[in-house]
């Protein structure tokens, strides 16, 4: 059975957000991205996909098409296919995001 | 912008396992499962779609295949398309799960 701990997955860089992946299939793919202040997921768009976000730690800010918001550990958020989207952690403290999408941008 | 605190969406009933939608596509769902001590979701498998379960809370048995783990808090679990699979609670405290699948077999 493939199970995860997501806390022995973690990984931070110095350099940029960093994505490890934990599932990949065909129909979506799940990974957490670990962000120290200051980094950012740059704002984007995926024609077909759609995007979830689910804060573990910190408090990321999330953009979702021209809206951008704090969201709180515990929380989760859609981007839908084709809206622009992007994460930035403005905070003093790290942030760690579940992501999930659907279909697989990588498989197509 | 679609954002969902989890923690007041929770729903348990005495009854049944209690699944409660956030977010729902055409690629994809996201629920939350919870679960009261004895609770399951029965073994099952859906042809095309894959499944994630994600542990917010508790320690609830997962079966995937022919293979059970009690999963902790804070771990992922991957339940491939057309694998049989289910989550039981056999502890004595509550379970809470976050659940993707992809592609949404209910929009198909």
């Amino acid at each position: 059975m493939e199970i995860r701990c997501l806390k022995n997955l973690e990984v931070f860089s110095n350099e940029k957000l960093q994505k490890i992946n934990l599932f990949e299939t065909a129909t979506m793919f799940t990974d957490i991205y670990c962000l120290e202040p200051g980094q950012e997921q740059r704002a984007h768009s995926h024609a077909d996909a759609d995007k979830v976000y689910f804060v573990l730690e910190g408090t990321p800010e999330v953009l979702v098409g021209n809206e951008l918001s704090e969201v709180e550990s515990g929380s989760a958020v859609l981007a839908p296919a084709g809206i622009e989207h992007g994460v930035r952690n403005a905070s003093a403290t790290r942030c760690v995001l579940l992501v999930f999408m659907a279909p697989n941008p990588n498989r197509r």
